[in-house]
């Protein structure tokens, strides 16, 4: 019998299919039987972090974004959405789904813009403590084959827009986290979407059964 | 001949006559023909701050604003307002009249929301570094006065809905900075309007011929 619920996270550069993982991940937990799941992604999950989102993402009136204020934003929307949402679900037994959480943060913020990395672990301790995901799955790609999958979705985010260099950077960080972590796992994510589906299932099975 | 601008800052509790004083100082700046004026608000200024005053002020959905995201956010909103008005009017040899900074910060959310010390100190450092106001006018008088003088204007915000015990703090933090800080000049507010906008107009022409 499950007490409390858990907080599974998908994390990854753009391109690297974390919507289809999010509906694997979904499906197998299903079949576990564990159907009460609350979906979030990040930033957003709230009505106040999608309207820091939607300001994170494109610029008002053309107006700099500068990076201090972009880490920020998105810290001040993780914690409306850990405390409005995700600690609530998980107190009343549910399972939480996240498009990405504090990983992004170290990775993209972190490594891509090179921001204080003192300012960014007071920050984290500050806004989460010792609150993190019961399992992180990061889905590992080059930023080539990313950014060219991202492409044909459709038009590139002020984020997605950034250098290959950019990207290298959040990539090695995502990378270099997870090692230090065992809570977080690496999924191949360059190969067929059969092998990515069947490298989330066997992670999450290993992990529900371990 | 003045070749870079001044940064001049009103600060006080609700209802202190913060709009009143802002024109003393902007008229007597021009009795001294310095006439190229730029007047800021905060949380506000820019198009990205102004949206993020909108969230600070009214709760989006009825959603519970956390202490530590409103704290996010006004930082965030100041960096932009900093960056991208105040440093490059003031490089253009522009004087800038600021309706509150970085003081309200500290002693609303400081003393008022009672923050953690260390995380404002490495906020306000990592965003200003040594930025600070040439000179900082605080209109300093009751809770009571403040508030009673800020309903007869109308329906209260989200920040002057909260206990006399509240700004009782955040008055005795703004008398503990100013005791602190030569920058800043304690006017009398609870005198007649005439007396405070002398008590202005004196401070105002000792720091211009000090």
């Amino acid at each position: 019998m499950i007490s409390l619920g858990k907080f599974i996270v998908v994390e990854g550069l753009e391109g690297a299919g974390k919507t289809t993982a999010i509906a694997t991940v979904a499906q197998q937990l299903q079949a576990y039987q564990i159907h009460d799941l609350v979906f979030t992604r990040e930033p957003g999950g709230t009505p106040l972090a999608e309207a820091l989102r939607t300001l994170v993402k494109d610029s008002v009136d053309n107006e700099p974004l500068t990076y201090q204020a972009e880490l920020l934003m998105l810290y001040a929307a993780r914690i409306q959405l850990v405390d409005n949402v995700i600690k609530p679900a998980l107190k009343a037994g549910k399972w939480v789904i996240g498009d990405r959480h504090d990983l992004s943060t170290q990775a993209y913020q972190g490594a891509g813009r090179q921001l204080d990395s003192a300012l960014i672990k007071m920050l984290k301790n500050s806004v989460l403590g010792s609150f993190k995901p019961d399992l992180t799955l990061y889905l590992d790609l080059s930023p080539e084959i990313g950014l060219e999958r991202a492409k044909q979705r459709g038009k590139l985010d002020r984020i997605e827009q950034e250098s290959l260099e950019f990207f290298d950077r959040v990539r090695t960080r995502y990378q270099q986290l997870a090692q230090q972590d065992q809570s977080i796992v690496v999924i191949n994510a360059e190969q067929s979407l059969e092998k990515v589906t069947a490298a989330i299932q066997t992670a999450l099975s290993d992990w529900l059964n371990g």
